[in-house]
């Protein structure tokens, strides 16, 4: 059932996503809403929308092992994870109302968000010498008031924040590190500038915000007091996990597209894909691939039986962050001149996952600590 | 149950196999049967012995599966696999029996090999200019006669030989490949030498065999005449995985000696597991033997299914051999000048693991062949 | 005195080029001229400009080891050496107009380029299936009329055609390929766009031309009608390692920004600089800048010495564009998410340098290439 | 000059080291000695032996440059090196007794070695938990007694050990760490054992030796006492230099040998040579081994101009014994199962080769060091 469902989404995303791609997109990624607000239907109709969601709640209700296909599908092109409501910040900020909001936070913004009427962003990341990696650096504030509470920060890398209906903002208080949902129309708010980056056409870029005496009120706080780095670790498995998903879909259409020139294009009287260097690279690319995709299998079945993923998901970031660049960056060589140019999707891939190998943790510091956790492991546990 | 299974084999290898292993071995490696003889009654005593064969044949009746990660742990020692009678050639050889072998043939040979009584092996590689990695180059033939066949050829890097009671050799005839089982002691069979290679202790060492008028009976036929490729395709992809579960729990093996040693070793005042570059070393590592653990394991499972693994097989061939190597050689480095001696196990795995980037079909061979299937396929297929 | 010259150099790219450096170049690469019209003067009269050409010209009569250091210092700069007017594609273009060119055409082109006052293009390369990687493949056609010729073709990757005053073209006639120079104002020549890439500030960009029914008179010839292989291949060794002596200086500033980040910035209460891994990160940079600066001085040097260079300049290539790009993405990865963005100069310079491992000849070619040189080379060449 | 030279030692090398190579020698390293003793006198009648040694000392008087290209031929075969008495650790002990020693130390040690009659070694590195890497950690002591000195300590992977005449002893003492010179047969020397490694034929093995209560008398003493480790420091750099050069011959000769069966050998219709794979693997080696020589070159110059070399030696040495790793480890895999056996030179240029990524300080080791340098430089010193 889910291998035609996720046929249904590849079919979906061939007919409806990549034939809306376009260079307006890439140059200034406000754009992108507009061709949601047609896509959105349209997988709605499909019956393909919101798949990571209880059934209660609009979604299909597919499991983690159920989602990997499907997220895959969809995240072959930039457009299909937003066209079906599961993309990053909406997903995980969805999850994170469903755990821990209130059903006024739900009713309020959980609604809108499933129906695909609003967006969000999620707030943690900071410029120097700010909460990067390491969030025990956290330097935005929110101070208790009589009526509420005043944010005081300095975010950046916030993305999808450009067009954004509120926000998810991890901020310190004098009893630790607190999120709160705050509006994005606030006065309080400032969305300073989209931050031009390497993956131009995220959908509502990457913002820069900056909160001066933000006053919410109580009911801004979600979950508990305090608890605000153990939400944010919670949600930081899965979604990198989801992130693995959908980019997964996106180097195999790079290597597809590639597959296609090298086999139509000739040099020195041989059809590129004839010789034995291409051949070899596009093995290289296939078993990045399956390599990428078991692992990041093996992790989901573990979330679906509540097993730990907590090693396995930083080894499996770690390696797909790395094996999806190498298949982008060997999908644009294949290509020549032509994968260095916008004509080809390919420059755009490349562009857009190398950054994974930072966003959610940069691999150094997945593999020192990894490092040091299997250094005190007993040799007798396998993994 | 296979957990536990696994980890009463772990125990017999730790109590067993490795305070067995010794220098003698690794520069003589004919000392090994003597070992052996004495560990395969203990392995039989614990109820380890024969896990790949049916129950009907005296074995344990695992599934592929189920294999894994019994393969894996008794492969931490060169003696595990053999103590516990499922390694190579054996143990394909039992296969290739049990499929292709008359009545007759099985109690004459698979009887005494499955009891652990007599060892065998594959005689099908040749030097250049014949059977390498292209069967088709095969030189060897054998003629028709009134009363059998005549077996003329040349062989080498037969693993097993030193030793072995019997062969499956492969041998051209006017009806095609054909397999014949020969016994060593066969006037016609010489065994030139154990060829001195990388792997100096592999069981019945590398033998280089000659065929000079070798006569055997018609019975001497595997199978059906003609379809000696057939059956040597048939058990290679089994047997490639075999040797991804064994050589797993080998690469696994010296990680572990790694990690203790930097656990203990000091160096310009710090202790080496300490510093990040050990730590990333050990990482990567992980990494490496995890991708390479639930690739094996999704062939085995599609193996168990029915499906085929022709690709999968492939490619997880490619990726194991070349992550084991690396996870070797980050090991020896860990240990320095230490890693470079026989006085740890270092040294003597990288050594055992290098040849498998060659064995069962080199990375080159394998990743032309994969790069040539692929750019065949419509990007629908997602493997 | 060279390395006064270079030192000269690197202050006035610090003081003059790199303040000028804007986020209106990256998205616009027009823009860049008229920064140039600002900067060429200053170089002038600092007496750093056109190091490459003859004093007769009007140049500093550099040769080449002594060049290699003045471009390294201008190539921190995307501004630099175009501000010392020894960028490409007019340097090579100004070095085939000095050989081939008669007096008339020098003095209508070269003497305007060398002043700095018009800038040029080469015009080689073709879309599919036309000439990419092999010169033979051309498809632009010149065919000889009674008062000239007429110039058919579609080129496109013609680095610095937007705002070019004139395009040396290389097009098929019936006597073989023959270059022309072809004003851009020419009515038979049309500038479809610029091509968006994944480097967006080359100057005059990435043009894509369509050559109609262009009328060129018989003094439009440059050299000898048939032998315009000969000339590209000739200005084609030289080249590419000015492209790697300039691109040398783009890496050493991203290691360069690199270093005082993670001098200063803390993580996990580390400062960055203090992690191993980071070091390793450093010293693995500054080990592919040494090895590519060696490689490119040897073949400098024996270019000064008129000894071939056609095994060395390919090694030399394949090696430095492929180093580079690796110091280029360890650099955005010691950045962090500041490394992904265009706050910092590292992003821009990694797209700058992945097409490097492509033009100029894609690695892959030059391996085959070379490796079938080798291949038949007898081992007494110790090259 | 030095070419010329160098092809004369080439065609010794090929006429006199190369045919004496056998596996006696593998298996058994003492055996070298007896194919030593006739080697040295024909090398002597050649004109070619002891090149780095001025010619007041009866050697040739090259400089670092002019021994680069003759170490490098030398190198091409394991016995080439001693056969000239340029090989290690005799080369760099002859020139630690020509700065440090006495005219008496020089007479009764220097002039033996020199003339080939007797063979050194320098017992510098010590197990667990003494000096390895870090040589502050040195165990190994001197005390001073009315007659000399007493010494006790343990060492061990002391090259040429086996059968050398004496050792330079590396100790702690109450003024610093000092160095002696010890005759073998001093009662208190223990050869406890060769210990076996990866490399199995380094002249004298790779010693393992107890000092207990080891007297010496006070003209022991090499140099001051206590500028022990300021003399070893000297020695390394050069010393490192000199293997990258010989070790380069060695890759080169496993690259030849590769090259020699892809040229002939054929499978799946294909010759081996013709297949881009294949290509692009010679290729890579070819670039390696250039890089390597052109940095070693450098570092030679650099030496010979009086230069220090501390930054670009240990660059050299992690990038030459990374690199001529990678070229072995290639032209093994080119052979298929030949290059895994010892009829081949390859695999056992494999194991030479392996060590020395870890001999002469690890790799790690070095880009934590360089590390740290680079990351205190100014931008302005471009290495």
């Amino acid at each position: 059932m889910t291998g035609d469902l996720a046929a249904r989404v590849r079919a979906f995303v061939d007919a409806e996503c990549i034939p809306r791609e376009c260079a307006a997109h890439v140059h200034g990624p406000a754009a992108i809403d507009a061709t949601l607000a047609e896509l959105r239907p349209l997988a709605k109709a499909a019956g393909l929308y919101l798949p990571q969601l209880p059934q209660a709640q609009g979604g299909l209700g597919l499991n983690w092992e159920q989602r990997a296909a499907v997220f895959e599908e969809a995240g072959r092109s930039y457009l299909g994870p937003a066209a079906l409501n599961c993309a990053a910040p909406d997903q995980p900020n969805m999850i994170s109302l469903l755990r821990q909001g209130t059903p006024a936070q739900r009713e309020a913004w959980l609604g809108p968000l499933a129906e695909g009427r609003i967006r969000s962003c999620f707030a943690m990341t900071e410029p120097a010498p700010g909460a990067g990696s390491d969030p025990s650096m956290l330097r935005s504030r929110a101070r208790r008031t009589s009526d509420g509470w005043v944010i005081d920060g300095h975010k950046w890398f916030i993305t999808g924040a450009v067009g954004a209906r509120f926000a998810i903002v991890l901020a310190q208080t004098d009893d630790g590190p607190t999120q709160f949902i705050v509006a994005m129309d606030n006065p309080g708010v400032q969305l300073v500038r989209a931050i031009p980056a390497l993956d131009p056409f995220a959908i509502g870029g990457h913002g820069e915000l900056r909160f001066n005496e933000c006053h919410v009120t109580h009911d801004a706080v979600l979950g508990e007091v305090g608890q605000g780095f153990v939400y944010a670790q919670q949600r930081l498995e899965p979604a990198r996990l989801a992130h693995c998903m959908r980019l997964l879909g996106r180097a195999r259409r790079a290597l597809a597209f590639a597959r296609d020139y090298v086999n139509q294009r000739s040099s020195f009287r041989d059809r590129l894909a004839d010789l034995q260097q291409v051949q070899a690279m596009v093995a290289d690319c296939h078993i990045d691939l399956h390599a990428s995709r078991v692992m990041t299998l093996d992790c989901a079945r573990r979330m679906d039986a509540g097993l730990p993923v907590k090693t396995e998901s930083a080894m499996t970031k770690v390696f797909v962050s790395e094996a999806l660049h190498r298949v982008a960056d060997r999908a644009a060589q294949l290509c020549g001149a032509l994968g260095m140019s916008e004509d080809a999707p390919v420059a755009l891939i490349l562009r857009e996952l190398r950054p994974f190998r930072i966003y959610d943790g940069a691999s150094e510091l997945h593999r020192a600590t990894l490092g040091r956790r299997f250094l005190k492991t007993p040799e007798g546990d396998p993994a």
